[in-house]
């Protein structure tokens, strides 16, 4: 059987040239980067070469990279480790009603802790307008984080735009872009944010390994408190292999990233462009242009989102229906819910996240094979039997 | 030139067969755990798998197994999560004047939360007295947090007698075994702990993976907030190779565990009976017989830990000077200095941590290269000449 991978968005695979740079830290260096002789000074060295690939990535500095052990980690750095250095100047913090799980929680953990939350809205394509930022903002403000990227719709929010407006207010800004590092261009300058989370598995690198940026003089408290490593701000000893691992794979992206970009956009486009033609109520969730360019989801109604996967995974196709972290909950996706998609339709969600091999065969066995399972699900769905029979009426 | 590593409390190097398990989780099958489609099954199945090795290794049941990303934050996790957790039933902490950075600094943390805690004295062996424990203990006591085993002294504490004495008080146990397990039976059903942390790499698994053992029905809050991962108790990407190396890792240390003892306890014992003979104003640090099997550490007077263990480096022997995750700090040991030893004392601090494939020849090797490494160092030690002149008069 064809296998279709087109679920970027959950994790990708690891390049083959990020594995052959990790195996000789899994297998001959093996020193701790802490260690003063020569063993662990080599891992120290291979340490700070990825830091700098890393921070080349995305315009920083070598010195405002943090490697942490995922992106819901660096998240809950950022969001705790900056409210509360902030604490003293006061105890707002602004968020946005699609955040990930790990931004939202980190959040409500830190409501509990006598902090108070704003969530702002998004609009029907999941776009957060930086005036309703800029309104959420007031005098005991200290924190605002907003994704890059979301990745259950693909929108790619104004975050650079946010920033400005937000500027002169003394307000750290945080955004989450684990969904887009590695993926569309980003540059922590041009977006004037003060932290920004990522992680390797979503551009070609391992489980395991993250990162933080944190803008040179950013006050954040430590997250995992313990020994001198990462500058004293995350402790513990140093995940090596990870680590080299995330650096190549930040040195690839940053040569392919045009390359992967104009290979995988069309193929969504087809995807965005024939889906809806072929198969009946079918929408296409978030941002129509500015979104992911390897991601394409929707929203069918009258049929069940982990039906359809698991009818895709027996013909070789993986997808997600919305958040890998979440998906084993089965609850309506509080992203679709916050841009106004109503519950049943919410059910109806899948999203189809191209990967650097996909191919045009890919897309076209996914077109092949997607209405008739989508017909067959109809058949068996008393809502479309009743949505029927109230149309004949 | 000979290469003799004796660093394993900094880190062990990874098992060949513990990269071999961990290979395919590089190469193919990069799924997402939460993914519900088949990719994702067969990364979930791996992590079960592993759970069910690293719980064998330690008596434990597979769903009382959190993975993390490190030591450290198996020790914050700990700590912050189940202070947090029995806020309601008093504010109390205490620990060993001797626990690793990661749980001090966490305890500290607390303490600035509003916590309060105890620091319980050790002997000059880096004995905790369960009795001390005991007196410790006040009616608001919420959380004892011992040591099963000091890397730095190699000192074993008294785990079980400590738990059992502090039965029926109602009080959580933690215990950090980072430098315990896989290299000493270690059962938390004998131990009567409530927690207990463990790392990869100081049993010959990878680095950026660990464990936190939580006994069926404790309450904790999580340490990183968002995704369901980890029943829910750690959010985040599961590290798949990592999590499918701890557990080969683990299921080697179960078979293997009973002649890696036998193997390095009689090297390890050559060289505590040779060095003090042979170098003069040598001290054993921590307990003589209560150690852990590969363990040697010593003070040797009127010499720089860290110019022994460079001097040693280019003769291509690799040891620490204390913890690994303070090294580069290059302060005075607090273990050291808790168990009494003066401060110019412990400046001479050095710690040899044999590996499962540490030789005769190796030990021989130390014998032969140290004393005159020693002796030449202290004849530029100006408090040296000063001892010899106070000496003859």
């Amino acid at each position: 059987m064809r296998k279709v991978y087109l679920d970027h968005i959950a994790s990708t695979s690891v390049h083959p040239q990020v594995v052959e740079a990790m195996l000789p830290y899994l297998r001959n260096n093996f020193g701790n980067p802490q260690s003063l002789h020569s063993i662990g000074q080599e891992a120290q060295l291979a340490i700070q070469e990825a830091r700098e690939k890393v921070a080349g990535l995305i315009n920083a500095h070598p010195e405002e990279i943090y490697f942490t052990s995922c992106g819901s980690e660096s998240n809950n750095f950022a969001l705790k480790g900056l409210a509360s250095a902030q604490r003293t100047r006061g105890n707002h913090i602004v968020i946005s009603a699609i955040e990930h799980q790990s931004v939202l929680h980190s959040a409500k953990s830190l409501e509990k802790m006598g902090y108070t939350l704003t969530l702002v809205p998004v609009d029907k394509w999941g776009m957060v307008d930086p005036e309703e930022v800029k309104k959420a903002v007031k005098k005991e403000t200290i924190l605002i984080s907003i994704m890059l990227a979301n990745g259950e719709v693909g929108t790619i929010e104004p975050i650079a735009e946010i920033a400005q407006i937000c500027q002169g207010q003394d307000v750290l800004f945080h955004t989450d872009a684990v969904d887009a590092v590695g993926n569309i261009p980003v540059d922590v300058k041009e977006l004037g944010v003060h932290a920004l989370s990522l992680a390797a598995n979503q551009f070609y690198g391992p489980k395991g390994v993250a990162a933080l940026y944190i803008k040179k003089g950013v006050r954040i408290l430590p997250f995992i408190d313990g020994g001198i490593q990462e500058n004293g701000r995350r402790a513990g000893t140093e995940n090596v292999p990870g680590i080299v691992g995330i650096g190549k794979a930040a040195e690839i992206a940053s040569a392919e990233l045009e390359r992967r970009i104009e290979r995988v956009k069309p193929l969504r486009n087809k995807l965005i462009g024939h889906l809806p033609k072929e198969v009946d109520h079918v929408t296409l969730t978030g941002h129509p242009e500015k979104r992911l360019p390897f991601h394409a989801s929707f929203c069918i109604q009258f049929v069940e989102g982990e039906a359809m996967l698991l009818n895709l995974d027996m013909q070789g196709i993986s997808v997600s229906s919305g958040s890998a972290c979440t998906s084993r909950a089965l609850k309506a996706s509080h992203v679709l819910l916050a841009m106004g998609i109503d519950h049943a339709t919410a059910q109806g969600s899948i999203v189809f996240s191209l990967v650097e091999d996909s191919t045009s065969e890919d897309i076209d066995y996914v077109l092949e094979i997607f209405p008739p399972i989508i017909e067959r699900l109809r058949k068996m769905s008393p809502l479309y039997t009743q949505y029927l029979e109230e149309r004949q009426k």
